[in-house]
């Protein structure tokens, strides 16, 4: 184990749970869960739908993010795009959000994002269950996804403009 | 006690200590420990030295702060000058710093602010042993001061125009 991650351990007296309690703390600050909807022709509706779970900090506090890489056993860190400073930790693959993200934050709790954690979590598991695969069960999701993080504030597409039918999606 | 309260401490399954590594890291996240230096005549150096505690956040998540209002049973929420949306819950009476805070954050760990804590934490300590009120003391309370969070920038007066005379100070 790296001696950073040993010594910050330290901190917990050696105590998982105070440690996942203080994490959960930190990603209510800084964390997020966003589902984006990237535009992508081969997927059945014109659309990718992409869950991620992320937290973000200053260069200089890279230790902390690693502290989750340590606990999830997962994820990247990058520096944030169009930024210099902040790097971006980050997983999205719906295995690990799966098996790792959703059973942590459903033990240990989280307050200002926990509307936001709540549809992640029920967009991911309607994923996992293919329901995404049907048009009605698409259309849901979306919806849902832009309706969490304001309200699909600051979003390329309107939800009109993605709910509308594929074929015409297609052509443009 | 308040049902809001009541109910997101049900969240930490009763365990106080869970709750408070909870509230550690959210302020590692969102939280600021500061030390102004105040313009005022009335001061042995023309200055006032005001440390003060705050968390940060969106208006929508009031419910987070009161939490730390409830833990701390002290302590204001209001909505930070110049914003609309962001509410302040600070603290910054000597008294309470001393008796609550610091103990606090003694006990539960702080990750990415742990240096400016540090700093805090000496400089609430020192005044209390009435250090600030010699010369050499003051100066070295304000030195450290402007070495806290990303040294001094955003500052309206430089460090050395506070540490110039006094009599030059308050002439200007």
């Amino acid at each position: 184990m790296d001696s950073t991650i040993k010594s910050l351990l330290s901190l917990f007296k050696g105590k998982n749970k105070y440690l996942h309690y203080y994490l959960a703390g930190f990603v209510d600050g800084e964390g997020s869960f966003s589902v984006a909807i990237i535009r992508h022709p081969d997927q059945k509706f014109g659309w990718m739908i992409n869950p991620c779970f992320q937290v973000y900090q200053h260069k200089n506090y890279r230790e902390i993010l690693e502290l989750y890489q340590y606990v999830f056993k997962t994820g990247k860190i990058y520096r944030k795009s169009g930024t210099h400073n902040v790097l971006n930790y980050s997983i999205d693959s719906r295995r690990n959000l799966l098996e790792k993200v959703i059973p942590f934050f459903d033990k240990y709790p989280l307050i200002t994002k926990r509307d936001a954690y709540k549809k992640f979590r029920f967009i991911v598991k309607e994923m996992e269950e293919k329901k995404h695969l049907t048009k009605k069960g698409f259309d849901k999701l979306v919806t849902i996804a832009y309706s969490m993080n304001q309200q699909g504030k600051g979003r390329k597409y309107s939800l009109e403009y993605i709910l509308s039918e594929p074929k015409l999606n297609n052509k443009v």
